[in-house]
């Protein structure tokens, strides 16, 4: 709390500004920042808010950055991870790194203090991924993952973002067990692991259209792939009972507005949804559930679950297709690494 | 669907534009309205928005319905609930009612098609209890409950509106018991009824004045009444150290922004959070837990659970402190009915 700058009393995700100053305290960690991976639901905001202008969602981006001092989207409210290496680990910092240390931060960039001093040169605003030189602060609450050796870093960082989706998934498994559940952006990179965490159950994958279905069709992650608009509550759960209807379990992995609806109509009665996309609305799921006399449990995904680092890549390191699709969608950018 | 006039093809709580016309279809069931129960965030943003100033929030209530055809409130996304008489009930509508009952909505006014005929001139603009002529039409999806005949009606419509919340808070402790129960904004309607349902555990109830306090204080409904604002983290995990600890169990009835990050924080590892205010951010909720690498289960307060009228008008029924503080808050608008 003592970098919070304004308001004063709040923590430091509720913020409007922080202080990501360098000299850190005995339980700080000071880490040389590479990379940031944007929040997708943020990228898509600024991406739609400047027209898919490069330079601009980039100076949007610094200017965020310069005067909130962290990556926090001020519409989408959310803020995405990093990579980096640690400069300086303070004596009393519980999270039991080294200064060398390639890490990963598994805390959401919008209660992370972060200075840029590049401009961010190296990124054409064109991707949520961006390189970036400049330093963070992790705090003694902090979360972050020392990189696996065995996986390349862009690899495990595309992991790493979204590790909590799969290990709530298979909580939810083990405190309710369920039939069949609905994964809606399930080609995605949430979406696939919660498929991966599913294995065990008849699973439906939802996607947007054809080239998705094309992607997950004979992985063996979902015995039936769905192409529907998952803010058409109709259209979706006409198309599931096609497929053998609602899910016991409904997972939302897609990081577009409204789709609060379609995902309560495609849920069986006693079930349960599990939100991940932060473009959900509170409102819109609570009085939608209401409104359509709905006995479903929906749970707000929440990114931490202990062990959700360790649980994700060793999904990953099990299931070739699962990561066949993670490195099909980096693409080019995997080119350059090798183990 | 066919009431929805903008934007075609969503659910109507999703409409932008619902049609009031008063001729209902088989399925269907027209109602005369007496009173609408303003949904209690969405008056506190229509008071702030226009000073207090009773003339001006009347003013804006009645724009909103008559451009929306259904009271939804743009920028709270809330509504409410309305009580009325059976004018005409379709011959396919399943909702059991009959021309002549006493009804309670206990769908939300978002998606509920209204049409108000009196200009609202007996409403003073001072209270969310909105006495009103006009009608509304339940689909056959809609949730009514015939109001029970030994209870005044505004006190079975106060119970009636926030009846999700006991029934979801007794149904969390059913699937997993707690010792420690803590309720944040205890004092209100949702607040003494999530205390009543976890009668067995031992309660927190936290208030935001001494006037609170003393009204819970003395009732039973809670082993310990805490004074403390919902909004500031940090005050509220000191104040319930002092009270014994965190809670299993967090229940959120408080209707201000904010509290996201303090309920987080009220709550054990391991535990779980309700949020039953429709103030609630998703983004806060979901990142806030992430960032505080707190290990809980968080829950969107779906306020439809099966059974829920029934057991909130018990709960009423049978805790003389529950009825005395919902009597105490209505006050002089009980004085003119007997059983």
């Amino acid at each position: 709390m003592h970098r919070v700058v304004a308001p004063a009393g709040v923590l430091p995700q509720a913020a409007l500004r922080l202080d990501p100053s360098p000299a850190i305290r005995p339980d700080e960690v000071r880490v040389a920042v590479q990379r940031l991976n944007l929040d997708a639901a943020s990228y898509r905001q600024l991406a739609e808010e400047h027209g898919g202008d490069g330079e601009r969602i980039r100076a949007a981006v610094l200017e965020i950055v310069r005067s909130r001092g962290k990556m926090h989207n001020p519409v989408t409210g959310s803020g995405g991870m990093l990579i980096g290496t640690v400069e300086e680990a303070g004596p009393a910092s519980p999270l039991g790194l080294r200064a060398g240390d390639r890490v990963a931060t598994l805390v959401s960039l919008t209660l992370t203090p972060l200075h840029i001093s590049d401009g961010l040169q190296d990124w054409d605003g064109r991707s949520e991924q961006v390189p970036c030189a400049g330093h963070a602060i992790l705090f003694a609450r902090s979360v972050a993952a020392v990189l696996p050796a065995d996986l390349d870093p862009q690899l495990a960082l595309a992991v790493l973002d979204v590790c909590g989706a799969p290990a709530l998934v298979a909580r939810c498994l083990r405190q309710r067990p369920a039939g069949r559940v609905v994964v809606l952006g399930a080609a995605g990179k949430s979406g696939s692991l919660a498929l991966a965490a599913a294995r065990g159950t008849t699973r439906v994958g939802v996607v947007r259209d054809d080239a998705e279905r094309a992607r997950l069709e004979g992985t063996g992650l979902a015995e039936h792939v769905v192409v529907a608009d998952a803010r058409d509550a109709v259209g979706l759960a006409a198309a599931l009972d096609a497929a053998g209807g609602p899910g016991d379990l409904t997972v939302v992995c897609v990081d577009v507005p409204g789709c609060e609806h379609a995902a309560i109509l495609a849920t069986a009665a006693g079930g349960t949804v599990v939100f991940f996309s932060m473009a959900t609305s509170f409102p819109a799921a609570a009085l939608g559930a209401e409104g359509l006399a709905a006995d479903v449990t929906m749970l707000i995904g929440n990114g931490y679950v202990p062990g959700h680092a360790d649980y994700a890549l060793s999904l990953l390191r099990s299931d070739t297709a699962l990561r066949d699709l993670f490195t099909a969608r980096l693409g080019h950018r995997l080119a350059d690494w090798a183990p």
